[in-house]
């Protein structure tokens, strides 16, 4: 087992990567402050892996909230059967939440966990490569409006995290190719040194070999957590961290959420990033080939959804989080491994690359 | 104009208290950071203040969301129109929410500008003699849900406190006697005092004498900031400003949120809670007169609610924020400003104090 620390002052806490660690009854219990424990999960994982969990929770008051499956879930109205799971429950403030699958499950059970009686401890116990690289790190948790992915949440910081990749085994294949794009955008952001393991070690990560999943999971999380330790709340350098986002959730919201994964919507948006960047002469072409043969590679898309048009897409992108004063400000690259934060890049070019993925 | 200092590290922030502040541009324009503004008020305040405050709000990019009024629309379904009204508007992180209203007002706007994009600046403009004195100090922002009052909510601090006492003057007899009573909640937790000082100046305050109403609501804030700058997040001592609570949200949630006004039921709290404290013989029986009296001089309910059983009033008081490990703690009297928090009160005193208030 692989610990990481992600340091937030009081609010720190570790990272545990590792082999059938959902098992691991003392791992779980010394982060567990209280006797009552909620677990959240959904209607894919709860028959996988809650009764092993729940085994790991002997001695405790272990009450569970079954959610259905799926970003287009992640709203304020299902939230608030995590309330009334809560409330009908009569627990109290000394209630730990236990997020049990992928990052809906760790958003939403870490916004409830913020808000149930203004803040209650949680625990992340993400099931999904994706999850267990990114929404592990850093504290955020959200739900989606209908107008806008992720805008309604909190900075919030679990106990810990115990990432278990052995869960790994029962992710479907697109699933496991969502979370890879995510790994490979710390590669593109800031780890140039990673991004050429992958391309070197794709089919293994593809293929599921333990030993390169735990690396790459053990990097990702570094990597993230490095960003996070300096702006814990998005002042400046964690936007970096949004690198494909803002094309990406443009894509999720304008398909409806669920249609298209996380990560295979941000693979597209990075490509989208690297493209503009190309076309300002910030990055070159070969670069821009070198990551759209790894998405390729990974079963990732490396086209715009059909059936949106460059001035939906524009639309949806301005009423993204990153929009300040009116404009967009974008996460570009001036090459692979140096993500900047951009809102001088030229209009007509972002144009040229919406025609261009939208055509 | 008083000026007083909510002292919270880098949360800080002043409260105004004075008259005709609302047309006080430069007071509300300092505190502004974008060019932003929500402004999130009800169908009552609209008509009256919100005209004057859009002016003061000149060069701004503002916007209003009118919600109903009233405890029962405190709701998350309600909220949801603050943050469709936000998107709609395509506000930024950079929005400032201004929250022109009573202590609902203030606690959604509160809580929307904690979640809106993971957090955004809000400012409290109260416009009762109860949110100038409770909810705009100390941060406590939240909706109810069915099955519990405040139970979904954040400690979130706003920018600054406006209370112009000239929004008194609008406001019904009903609604001045319900801020009276957390006026005198100070009184009796730690400032006994401002509680002999009530005594003789209750007839000013329900006349509504405007020097009367500034010193009671300055010294309620300052009684208000000096526990909540000592504990924060309600760790320990910020639990004393419940008195009279645990009883009172039972009373609310019974009858159904806004048939009691918050001010009524936590009237009749704090005399169950003395009631109580004198059958265990921590306060003398004229010690509970005076409060008694007090209250009726107020025109405050000194029974419990007609149609609630005892047996009903203990199973809402269960399902409160302040039980831990399945014991109700209530916030008790030792005298006339010594309130106590306490989990060894005699059970079957209180329900002795249950049967006798819901004869």
């Amino acid at each position: 087992m692989k610990t990481l620390n992600v340091a937030l002052a009081d609010r720190s806490y570790p990272i545990y990567i590792g082999k059938d660690l959902l098992s691991q009854q003392s791992l779980l219990q010394q982060h567990i402050k209280g006797k009552e424990v909620l677990v959240v999960t959904n209607e894919t994982i709860a028959p996988l892996y809650l009764d092993r969990l729940v085994a790991s929770l002997d001695g405790y008051q272990t009450e569970a909230v079954v959610l259905p499956d799926g970003e287009q879930f992640k709203t304020l109205e299902v939230l608030n059967q995590v309330f009334d799971k809560l409330l009908a429950s009569r627990f109290s403030r000394k209630v730990t939440l236990l997020a049990l699958g992928g990052g809906v499950i760790g958003d939403m059970a870490g916004f409830a966990a913020a808000c149930y009686q203004r803040g209650v401890p949680f625990i992340q116990v993400p099931t999904t490569l994706l999850s267990q690289v990114d929404s592990s790190v850093g504290g955020k948790t959200a739900v989606n409006h209908a107008l806008g992915k992720n805008m309604i949440g909190a900075f919030y910081q679990p106990q810990c995290v115990i990432a278990d990749t052995n869960t790994l085994n029962t992710l479907e294949d697109r699933q496991l190719a969502s979370g890879i794009a995510e790994v490979i955008k710390y590669g593109l952001i800031s780890d140039p040194a990673f991004f050429d393991w992958l391309e070197e070690n794709i089919d293994k990560l593809t293929s599921r070999d333990p030993a390169a999943l735990a690396y790459a999971i053990e990097r990702s999380c570094q990597d993230k957590a490095d960003v996070v330790a300096k702006d814990e709340t998005e002042q400046g350098v964690r936007a970096l961290l949004n690198l494909g986002h803002t094309f990406g959730h443009a894509i999720e919201t304008g398909m409806g959420y669920g249609n298209w994964l996380h990560g295979e919507a941000i693979a597209t948006g990075m490509l989208m990033a690297a493209d503009l960047s190309a076309r300002m002469g910030w990055m070159s072409e070969s670069d821009v080939s070198r990551i759209k043969t790894l998405f390729e590679q990974a079963g990732l898309p490396v086209t715009g959804p059909k059936g949106m048009s460059p001035q939906q897409f524009m639309d949806l992108m301005a009423v993204d989080k990153k929009v300040q004063d009116g404009v967009i400000r974008l996460i570009l690259l001036r090459g692979i491994g140096k993500a900047v934060i951009s809102d001088d890049y030229d209009k007509a070019k972002l144009q040229q690359t919406l025609d261009f993925f939208q055509a």
